[in-house]
């Protein structure tokens, strides 16, 4: 019998869920399941796939002694999502309290990005390091921050939310209020809306992206870019070298603030590899305060993929159980 | 006999030298001198400084038990200047070797505005805190970081640079290379320059903010502006509120990231108080991501005023003797 700990990232297209025992170094379990609507809803489907994932785990002969949940937004140490503009109805749920009566073991609740960094920290590519970010770069930007080997929550647990850091206040119009947050550049959105542009300056020319948007130029996203790329299309190798700028700006902002010795870049995107990180690592070069007289930071691939954010919750669970 | 500690603050324009007892609320002995220039007057005029404070010190009865030294700069852990550009014949000084060598007591160097930072949590406007922000509006931007209770350095000791945060990549060039650096906009320079932009989009109209710099518009500095807008004066009042809003933006940008439990502002620029600090409150509020669903951040004065650096590099140097 091994003591388990289960963890569940709740996203806002999927809830993935894990077993898994906190020295190995695979998941002993992994379900996937779609998120539904309403905020009822939701939480009888986090209840039902901890309650699967526990019941596998006793079936198999072993013993689950916590669960972990990432969620999207400001997560406060009551374990309560206070903000969350990704998933509106689900805040003010107090999911620890909710998720631990009805599953009956205790429940840690962090923000989704958080524990994918701590679970990069622990067992993927920030392994080792005590200074370190973790950057997410998917439909928008999540983050999560470690200072001598452990995770920075901050005063109330909400630290990490580089995405709304202001990188142009003339820039694009943010879902959050303001203008020209990083996550409008640098994010797979602002990756489709640079292309989108890139593609309006030049209305006659022949595309890839736009061949491979179905032929509507305003249907380009961010995968048309970076499957382009792939092919070696100028164009949008043109469009990945600005968006890398952008990544880039936001990074060296960081190190500025908080000098990690490696940045962690994971996400959907971050899967185009070398592709996107060199011009990041060109670029940051060049962005970074006094970048000639300083150690040279790593910006690395993030190891462990999707299952990040529920790996970190789960050794989070574990951290405290 | 009482253990006393010195600090000395190297500026751009003068050194502040103190010696302290580490649990007194003022200091022991304080004196100002001019900062020489080259390399090794420099070097010469802190030897004199400290050694004067310590000969004082001895003939007062006391002992001094160590020295820190404040300098302008990425300061890495052996006490050498990486960085500087406003003192740039002083990089790759060994600060810590040369000044113990020379005075006979252990000396620790730090960034002059980590000290401050460190002063304000130990004696000053962040008391209390374990997580604060201590930024200081001089010529440039100056802050320090407190994560837990503890000052954060980061990998390589270079942690808390906002200064050099990009907030504005079409704004200004920066001398460190860049453009658009938050410390173009929110420093004693930042307002002057939006003054000298205010005063030439209304070239005919009559200037208090002129009247003060002499006549000249393109004199108008920081200084005109907020003695202007004590007076009430209506165009300064409005550079302040832009300031403001720029000195804000970096700071809700910084709160996402560390989610600081309180702002300190000091420097030149933070004696204008309320003046300055309640519009810079009013634009924080519009400006931090999910503003409605956090602990509002106390923005305050910082208390210790330009003895700030040279008391905090006095108590680190206490804290390591």
């Amino acid at each position: 019998m091994t003591d388990l700990v289960c963890g569940i990232d709740l996203g806002g297209t999927k809830l993935l869920g894990l077993a898994i025992d906190p020295t190995a170094d695979e998941p002993v379990l992994a379900h996937k399941v779609p998120t539904p609507s309403g905020t009822d809803a939701v939480v009888d489907a986090m209840v039902a796939l901890g309650q699967q994932l526990i019941d596998e785990a006793v079936d198999a002969g072993h013993r689950v002694v916590g669960l972990g949940l990432g969620a999207p937004g400001l997560v406060d140490r009551s374990g309560t999502l206070r903000y969350g503009p990704n998933v509106p109805g689900l805040i003010d749920v107090r999911f620890a309290d909710v998720l631990g009566d009805r599953l009956g073991v205790p429940v840690v609740v962090d923000n989704d990005a958080t524990c994918a960094a701590w679970a990069e920290h622990e067992r993927g590519a920030a392994k080792g390091a005590n200074h370190s970010v973790t950057v997410t770069l998917g439909t928008g930007i999540g983050a999560g921050i470690t200072v001598k080997g452990e995770i920075l929550r901050g005063a109330n647990g909400f630290a990490g939310e580089l995405g709304h850091m202001v990188v142009d206040p003339h820039g694009p119009k943010c879902p959050c209020g303001r203008r020209g947050c990083w996550e409008r550049f640098a994010s797979g959105s602002g990756l489709g809306r640079l292309a989108r542009e890139a593609v309006a300056a030049d209305p006659g020319a022949p595309s890839r992206m736009v061949e491979l948007a179905g032929g509507d130029p305003e249907g380009v996203r961010g995968e048309h870019v970076t499957v382009a790329a792939a092919d070696g299309d100028e164009q949008a190798l043109e469009v990945i070298g600005q968006f890398a700028w952008w990544v880039a700006l936001g990074v060296a902002n960081v190190v500025n603030i908080l000098d990690s010795e490696v940045v962690v870049i994971g996400g959907g995107l971050a899967e185009a590899g070398d592709l996107l990180l060199d011009p990041i690592r060109a670029a940051y070069d060049e962005l970074v305060m006094g970048g000639a007289h300083r150690e040279l930071v790593p910006i690395v691939q993030a190891e462990l993929g999707e299952r990040a954010g529920a790996w970190g919750a789960a050794l989070l669970a574990h951290a405290r159980a």
